[in-house]
């Protein structure tokens, strides 16, 4: 007979299947999760349950949220006319660190990517067309990765908001702050080129 | 008004009360959840309850189980003549994967540290001294780890055992010296239980 805890055996799998994680990790996982007192297991699972049960996206602009409306849509002191358009919902929380940023967001849920079968209709780009026909936009940031999927979507959205009058722009791309020019990469100096300013 | 999100808060500051998970790997597990449907965070929240609830020591060895007597002690087809002495529950998983041992566990949930004032009461000696006077014990491997408190405790048990004719042996070199047990291959496991010497 093998020595075999159901429970336990279930637990470490659970913890294996996230991203990042492999076997001995997951097993060290739940042994910690065991020596702790059983209140520690019971608020991880609740915290686990509520919120995946209660974050959806936000109706407005498809970012992560816990209300109907997010609070970034329904702030009244921000920016409504200025829309920073991304491709994840992280990139949301990533720009919010910076508490430089005062417009709206929209994230689109992925990038083209025909190989997958991912094209405009997978993405949230009809319910960014519909708040720009409806509410009063000037800008629209687009910050999209810097790869062939996200220059693609960010162009093909250029095309449809700028007959519309409104401004589209692109997050700069450079050289990082504090980032060493020995480091960069060939395509992030050419961007640094090509994106110079005059001081 | 900030962008938060108190449920994935809740989530984040969860992942990363975990062992060895920063705040980004925190942020990027829950992500992980959200993406996933809702049965998986139910399975996963089920698992972590389940696992907390049922996992007991084994009345007998200390071992974890979630029977009143884990498998390893249920078991008729093992030596029941041999004991296995080990500092962790872990180590018993580590030694089932070899496949070679057939004896019994001991589980002694630590070893001796004078400074966390852990000392002979702390350990489950007493459970082990029990189980030396009321069974028929003829071998103790002691597989405490190779550091000064695992040989420190080890030489603390064999004196006792000894006096009651038991055969007190120690685990051979060959698992690497300062090394954990829980990082032991099977295959050096083997080894060193092959190799043990009396002591």
């Amino acid at each position: 007979m093998a020595y075999n805890i159901t429970s336990l055996t279930d637990l470490v799998a659970q913890f294996e299947k996230l991203p990042g994680i492999g076997k001995k990790t997951a097993q060290r996982l739940a042994f910690h999760i065991l020596a702790q007192p059983p209140e520690r297991a019971q608020k991880f699972a609740n915290a686990l349950v509520t919120a995946r049960e209660k974050i959806h996206f936000c109706s407005c602009c498809q970012a992560l949220t816990d209300t109907d409306i997010c609070p970034v849509c329904a702030d009244s002191e921000r920016d409504h006319s200025t829309i920073c358009v991304v491709e994840d919902p992280k990139d949301v929380l990533a720009f919010e660190k910076t508490r430089e940023y005062r417009g709206l967001y929209h994230v689109l849920h992925g990038a083209f990517s025909p190989l997958d079968g991912v094209g405009p209709e997978q993405l949230k780009i009809k319910e960014l067309m519909s708040r720009l026909s409806n509410t009063d936009v000037k800008e629209l940031i687009m910050a999209t990765n810097l790869t062939v999927e996200g220059e693609a979507t960010a162009s093909y959205i250029s095309r449809l908001a700028k007959p519309l009058g409104i401004k589209v722009t692109r997050l700069a791309y450079g050289i990082p702050v504090g980032g060493d020019l020995e480091y960069a990469d060939e395509k992030t100096l050419t961007r640094a080129l090509e994106g110079r300013n005059e001081i």
